[in-house]
């Protein structure tokens, strides 16, 4: 069990429950200063920010080339880092690439990123969590709303909320082609869920989510207050968002794929505990655990 | 057997075919004159056509109230033209509305909609089908891509493109909440669908469509052609549009239902075959068969 204090109890009660959140959004100290003082009020405010066009096309085009080659591959797609979507052999999801991925550990890496990070977060960081989400076209599946932290808290043990996402479009983000959505100011009010968390459940709950998904009533609430937002660009433009803000993404039907890359970088002083909810933590690829050197800049000089 | 030809053959191959709609899209000799000459070459063009707000505030309320007794009726959750949700007893959609609600009959009259078809069709026209689609907050499942008229000619018998559908927005209609998609200039082009109907096969695809469904290469190049447009507005918002336009919606997570009443209008000189896939009709609910008088404009006066 955990030895330090659990200040976002959930998955204890029969009934949901709403709390205040009780620790920063945007820390002090930032080792890093990349936002401007607008935006990162409007991360404080939001509890996400949207970039259009933060990488250029020729980036965008290397790192497709690199997806490419990694969903192509076999030897990739027999590790148990690459989840495939329900019932058919297409590549969903494959985490940790910045592990066996130079292209995907230099973006890991990039200041544009890193520094950000670095910015909001007050203090060094570390991956804890990297993947890539293939949504492909036709039959991309829905994603439920969801707080990254409540799930990182409760099976990873992941203390404070002191870590964010960023989501780097791969293809261009349609309003159609199930972006990602989410519900401004949410971050700042934890959803604690019903029930309890079952052995391994993470095999299935990575495919769809059945565990720690907020009720209805509390969505509305949140929903009533921050609306809900679907940032839309080309492919390139860039989302950071708070680890406890609520998102998720509808299916995608169209002929257009819908590829992300996914880090999450958290805090060298939030590294993970024993899980809340009293179960094994889960494998390494979902959540890397111990203590982490802070991640070093790329330097492409 | 039909005894009209088979202009439009479909899954009797084992490869998908596209071919040329040989029916006009706007007819001559209209009876009716609702439509600008703008709007009207918009909709020829396009294959649909969006007018926002063409039902006041206090007509949408009055349907949404005429909904509510409808889904909470007993007697109308027992009907076979009642659908509810795969897998639980929400209901999704109820066919025929306009023959037990005098409010949607009414509706079905109402001159800003008939007129309209009236116009366009080139003929009196009648319904062939009604329905309202509810597709509820959280758990709305999308609907596939599909052209109408290729169900309605296989498996109704209707013989020729002289149909159209409107759809009536009873709740807000976002960008995110499984909007009606379709794809502009697509009625030009006829699908033709692989594979063979089985029999029965209406009780499963009013729930999740697995036949006459178009394949990938077809729909990729009708978008590359047209794009996808997702008209949003307001409730009581209308979309009309051609009963060969490809069209389909992505499922719904967010906490706002989404509403809608459909109604097909066909020409009176269109009236159904037998069906041209060689099996037994569909049930009367799905498809109103034998020959109809003109629908009666509403008189409010």
């Amino acid at each position: 069990m955990p030895v330090v204090e659990d200040v976002y109890p959930s998955r204890v009660s029969d009934r949901p429950q709403l709390a205040r959140r009780v620790d920063p959004v945007v820390y002090p100290g930032a080792p890093a200063s990349r936002l401007s003082k607008e935006d990162a009020a409007l991360y404080e405010k939001d509890g996400f920010l949207f970039v259009e066009r933060l990488f250029q096309p020729e980036e965008v085009q290397r790192l497709n080339q690199e997806l490419r080659r990694l969903t192509s591959s076999e030897q990739v797609r027999a590790r148990e880092e690459c989840i495939t979507e329900p019932g058919s052999d297409v590549v969903r999801s494959i985490f940790r690439v910045h592990e066996f991925s130079d292209v995907f550990d230099w973006l890991s890496r990039d200041k544009r990123l890193l520094d950000t990070a670095r910015q909001i977060l007050g203090s060094e960081v570390y991956v804890h969590q990297s993947r890539v989400n293939l949504k492909p076209g036709f039959s991309g599946k829905e994603f439920y709303w969801h707080s990254d932290f409540e799930t990182w808290h409760m099976e990873d043990g992941m203390p404070r909320m002191r870590a964010l996402s960023v989501s780097i479009a791969l293809t261009e983000n349609h309003a159609f082609n199930g972006p990602l959505m989410v519900i401004p100011g949410s971050h700042k009010t934890y959803v604690a869920c019903v029930g309890q968390t079952p052995e391994n459940h993470y095999k299935q709950s990575l495919k769809k989510q059945e565990y720690g998904v907020p009720d209805h009533e509390s969505l509305r609430r949140l929903t009533d207050q921050g609306g809900i937002v679907a940032p839309t660009g080309p492919a390139g433009s860039v989302v950071f968002f708070d680890c406890n803000t609520m998102h998720g993404s509808n299916s995608n039907i169209t002929p257009y794929p819908r590829s992300n890359v996914f880090f999450v970088y958290n805090s060298v002083e939030n590294s993970l505990q024993e899980p809340f909810c009293g179960l094994r933590p889960r494998p390494e690829h979902i959540a890397a655990r111990g203590r982490f050197a802070p991640l070093q800049p790329l330097d492409r000089g």
